[in-house]
């Protein structure tokens, strides 16, 4: 069935305004009045819809059963611009629930932020329409490596990917135990993290871990460890 | 280190005998004579050596450390000829044994093999020496589905994503108690597979599964079932 996400301020009672690219979308799929449909809010509600007029009449709303169990969030060290749009797209289909990029020392490519955020927090929403997510995660730049790694460190499962790292991988950073409502996926840029980049994150309470013995591209990393959390937390 | 792959053609007794364009590589790097760096014989060994000339000197050879303990093999049927080389590139990064392309009731994509498997196994070449793999995976195309579901039920843990099914998880197809030498991970197309070959692939001995509520692109499907089970079995 056809879903679609509107802003939550457009929902008004038991009415939501759906705007012009909606309903030309609408059109376009030839959905009548009195047919139904879905609407996320994109704050993880869902509602089953029916068209009346320029408006979808709300028939039923439930929690959206598509978000995993544990709030994910990508760190990613700017990478060149095709590699950022990747790791958007990608991440938000995999479950993940922000995107964070930051500067590091060995970054290459420094973007301007301000002009780039709009088109990457547009990717993130494309991406969560086609996988049917119920939020669009948000696309954010944090001002400084310490910034970005402080704010890593806040979650349940702070993972730092270090090339470096020899011993420790991500299957023994986990307490198989625990039940984890938040993760972090710390990733560097393409050149890989510094040695004292890696030492500030762990005295800093990350789980500096490696990926096993593959050199993984800036792009890929993210996307094996995102999957490999939502295996371990049961959400793939 | 540097590392460069050579056809196992090449290594006679304790020298290697380097192609022009190793030699140009190496004359970039500014490797000289006496200097050590390792060759890859593509074929699981590892080969620490030292420049004399036009050939590398064999000093020491071992199992390469890089290779996962599981084969497992990504089936993809063809996509649109940019998510293939993408499923290539990433599947070798991550770990996988080899790629096979396959024909389905789906596919929008018939590409000529002949002309593209050439390309393609550049592809594989190019992300195996990158992330450092012990062997160039190989890159095929099976002749009918019904063929490519054949070669891949046999392997150990032979995985069917499909969108249809809703219950089964990778996480409980997997015997844990089991280990997995061979595995096979098969894809469908952008449009997925219909009900009749999720059908075929299960009476034929594969687990068909879910990857979870989200709806992954076709390329993306198959990297985060090779993540999940690179880190079930050990390898991530």
């Amino acid at each position: 069935m056809p879903r679609f996400f509107v802003d939550i301020s457009n929902i008004r009672g038991n009415q939501i305004i759906l705007n012009d690219e909606d309903l030309s979308h609408i059109k376009v799929l030839r959905i009548r009045d009195g047919e139904t449909f879905f609407v996320c809010d994109g704050c993880g509600t869902d509602y089953l819809c029916s068209l009346k007029g320029s408006c979808a009449a709300i028939l039923e709303s439930f929690p959206s059963q598509s978000e995993p169990n544990v709030k994910c969030a990508v760190f990613a060290a700017f990478p060149k611009s095709d590699k950022a749009e990747t790791i958007i797209q990608k991440s938000v289909e995999l479950g993940a629930y922000e995107i964070v990029f930051f500067p590091s020392s060995r970054c290459v490519s420094r973007p301007d932020t301000a002009k780039k955020l709009y088109r990457w927090q547009k990717i993130s929403e494309a991406a969560a329409k086609q996988s049917a997510r119920g939020i669009v995660p948000s696309v954010t730049a944090a001002a400084s490596y310490e910034s970005a790694i402080a704010a890593a460190a806040a979650n349940d499962l702070p993972l730092f990917l270090y090339e470096g790292e020899e011993t420790l991988k991500l299957s023994q950073a986990l307490d198989y135990g625990k039940k984890y409502e938040t993760a972090s996926i710390v990733t560097g840029p393409e050149g890989g993290f510094s040695a004292e980049e890696a030492e500030f994150a762990r005295q800093n309470g990350m789980s500096v871990i490696t990926l096993g013995k593959r050199i993984l591209r800036c792009e890929t990393a993210p996307l094996a460890a995102i999957s490999a959390v939502m295996f371990h937390t049961g959400n793939l």
